[in-house]
């Protein structure tokens, strides 16, 4: 029997107390690669809870510079093991080691760690808000227990559970993380989670400051994040298994943050067809095949008028999509989703413009696709239409008229991301100022003129929006500080006596320059003192 | 038979759809009072969603300054009425006319729709956060959807459904209110709702901003706080039907904010009761015994260390609650629940101290009630021990030693409130740190020397706190702005046209002083146009 792989709690790479194993699959080959991963029991689990709540405890006593160093010394670490890193990961999940992880994954994800060091440093996040007359003063702060990290397949680094967003937001605001590893590549999570492990011993941190599993059953995933030691859970993945934890984190009052699904709905009003719609072409065509269709902001269904321009535009992507060889999916069950997904909205009325077959052979491909549906069959089953193909296949939604356009504007359930492509000396603008309103409700991040597929680590980055797509309309994952709110709980302290307060609270500016509330007004100033005046 | 009064919908006082009827009761007598009330039928609620769906729209539209007209035109109003408000309130619910209403709720009442008002104008609560390198802007924005406001039994004009800090809170982020009266108070509300109601016709704003019904059945309750149609809910209320409510939205996944129970644990630690134990009594016992216990932030539950001091403290309270006259509570299920309460923690090894019973005779009255554990008794059943008694019924729990007192406060739910009183001069500090760490992250708001009764309307009041005493503990319903966040989604503008921005984020500052965050900076600044620069 092989050796399996062993789990990160409590500080050591131990055995896991395991139900079973799994290994991943090279999507290039189809074939099973080398290494056995356990499959984490309730034991394990149990183990990381006790761990994890100790650490949390000691977290919220941790200098805040110290928390810092290791995020920073962690983001130091990743880049000098870029190329190990990188290429385990291309074995993976077949996404190409250049440009994908070494000029865009890996650095944007060193530059997530080292944003949130410096919204560690800078404590901003926290939002002091204090009033001296009555001397009650709040600000966001720890919850004091440890957050479960669930990550996606499709980032194996950027949403990693134990390098990604969730992960720098949640130790920003100092809870220790519980990460699940995705089962589509734990070589490159384990590897990953070795450079944490390093840089947690080389600042000093708590050893549990992150645990890692590879897998574990669904009712045990039910169990950690309703868990009374668990503080919060971070998910990215399918709307179902998101549902389902969702489902019992509720049940037991546990905040719990779920990035699920969004088929981020693009408008190209005529005026912009008319005028550029051959650049457009373009713009779609690359946001649509990156990473093979595998970005939770892929453009998945575009909605234009009928008309010459529109079928001109739907001939040309189509001869884009055919000239073009299918990408390698993320893995088998990559294909498998895919294939559902277009079965499912020809079900509801969309017919095949190009593609719609897995394509045979070792690799994990599916031919890329197009399906067009006309507006009546989209408000005839609109539900039936806004099923997600993770990949490769794109829906044009085709509306007689402005009527009809608004009408299909008003159905979209909540999305990350809506577009809208107009003309540029205002053609569009009585129709865009029709759709926008049921737009903008109904998505976290409205474009004007651009596609979907980019999301900026920057403070005003929205990456979340309305249900469906997030479990609430009022957080983001990726931005920083904003991504850090989720982790954190709002506390109040009414008349405590100064020398208790947390720094960010006392009279004197802990840093010098952090912006605080005071009095309604924001002042990067220390607090007037009855002695000062 | 009576006339049955009428509910408000669609901007029409109508009959109502009814199920069936109901009438208040006099708390002084415990009889029935004149007025008869419709129980609302799912017809009602279907009408009042589909007219809130269509005011909501026009809403996000409306004026700012039209808003805040309203908000300060109803203030107005209130006072106005504030007679003849005070008098059915005190009918309803026998609380003092004063100085209870007119001197401090109904005061409180109009500061807060003022304050609501004034966040409209100064539109800070929207946190514009703009990044000028990207052209990325983001805000909290309107859900454009309206918000059920489900009001509790005590607080008949602060928290009501049709002009509390929900209300408030949801209007100045522009949702119409589909509000549910509390039945302990419909004339009351139904008064309200008149006022709010002229408010609306005087401002121009949609007849639909707000509407109200007395009372429906429970699934219909779930129906609405899930319904397609909802964009979100507020609710004060029992733990027991906000779950319930809440089990309904979640599973929808329609954000709810509930705030639903807390027993406040007062810590009295050693030094202070030796210092000031007489003056603690005083205190201790105003804030027990306002509003007859009736008020979410009682200190349910006194916390000391066995000894002298500690004897002589609970023989003083003991004194006090026996020496006066027990009031009146809010209604025969206030009598009921307190009942149920004091049996249940002595089910769960509580000792009577005084009282227990509730009084004969028609008012609806119980003996001020105090009950004593031991801190052995507590660890060994916390939850038990740890069940609200909403009224003149408070628990004293004492410890043998600080191990003890450091696992009782280790073994408290999610409270609103938690206080220490230490001594002045430090002797109780090292006890302090032990005790803080675990009360900080199991309530909302910490006090230090003070009773949690006052409740402050000011930006730094968190009124919430960890599960089970609210359904988040990132959300506050009380303090201005921050109780708006609720009823808001984050809306990102990813290169929009600048035209066509929110005036929030454009270039020019929309008010000449909006504290915005630009480029990582708190400045009421333009933004620097490249023409600018």
């Amino acid at each position: 029997m092989a050796d399996i792989e062993r789990v990160l709690i409590a500080g050591e790479w131990r055995n896991a107390d395991a139900t079973g194993t799994f290994q991943a699959i090279d999507p290039h080959s189809g074939e099973t690669l080398e290494w056995t991963f356990p499959v984490s029991s309730r034991a394990d689990i149990d183990a990381a809870l006790e761990a994890g709540s100790a650490a949390a405890s000691e977290l919220v006593r941790t200098p805040v510079a110290q928390i810092a160093d290791f995020l920073e010394r962690y983001a130091g670490l990743i880049e000098e093991s870029s190329s190990e890193l990188s290429e385990v990961a291309n074995l993976e999940t077949a996404l190409p080691v250049s440009p994908r992880f070494a000029d865009i994954e890996l650095p944007r994800t060193a530059n997530q760690l080292r944003q949130a060091a410096a919204a560690v440093r800078d404590r901003g996040w926290t939002i002091p808000t204090i009033d001296t007359a009555t001397n009650i003063r709040s600000m966001y702060g720890p919850i004091g227990a440890p957050v479960a990290v669930f990550g996606p397949n499709n980032f194996p680094f950027a949403y990693n559970a134990v390098a990604g967003g969730d992960f720098a937001a949640a130790i920003a605001v100092r809870s220790p993380v519980i990460a699940k590893a995705h089962p589509s590549h734990p070589r490159t999570s384990q590897l990953l989670a070795e450079v944490a492990h390093r840089a947690i011993q080389d600042t000093g941190l708590p050893a549990a400051t992150l645990q890692m599993v590879f897998h574990m059953a669904p009712e045990d995933g039910f169990y950690l994040v309703s868990h009374p030691l668990i503080g919060a859970t971070g998910y990215t993945g399918s709307r179902r298994a998101g549902l389902a934890l969702k489902a019992a984190a509720d049940a037991a009052g546990k905040p719990i943050y779920l990035e699920m699904s969004s088929i981020n709905p693009v408008f190209l009003l005529p005026g912009a067809l008319r005028e550029r719609g051959e650049e457009i072409v373009g713009e779609l065509y690359a946001s649509a095949m990156m990473a093979t269709g595998q970005f939770c902001t892929n453009p998945g269904v575009v909605v234009l008028k009928a008309g010459d321009d529109a079928e001109q535009f739907i001939t040309a992507m189509r001869g884009r999509f055919e000239a073009a060889d299918a990408g390698v999916l993320l893995g088998p069950g990559g294909v498998r989703v895919v294939g559902e997904a277009v079965r499912a909205m020809r079900d509801a009325g969309a017919e095949l413009v190009t593609g719609g077959a897995p394509i045979e052979g070792g690799a994990c491909r599916f031919q890329n696709t197009l399906l067009q549906a006309s507006g009546e069959d989209f408000l005839a089953d609109p539900e039936g239409l806004q099923e997600e193909a993770f990949g490769n296949a794109n829906l044009f939604v085709v509306a007689t008229d402005d009527d009809q356009l608004e009408h299909i504007a008003a159905s979209f359930a909540g999305n990350l991301t809506g577009c809208l492509y107009s003309h540029s000396g205002g053609d569009d603008d009585p129709l865009y100022d029709r759709l926008v309103p049921h737009l903008r409700r109904r998505v976290g991040r409205l474009l004007n003129d651009k596609m979907p597929t980019s999301v900026l680590v920057v403070p005003s980055m929205h990456h979340g929006g309305p249900y469906p797509a997030t479990g609430h309309p009022g957080f983001t994952a990726v931005g920083i500080p904003a991504s850090l709110l989720r982790f954190s709980m709002l506390q109040c302290y009414d008349g405590i006596r100064e020398h208790r307060l947390p720094a960010e609270l006392r009279d004197k500016n802990p840093t010098g320059d952090l912006w605080r509330k005071i009095d309604g007004a924001w002042s990067q100033a220390d607090v007037a003192t009855p002695d000062a005046a």
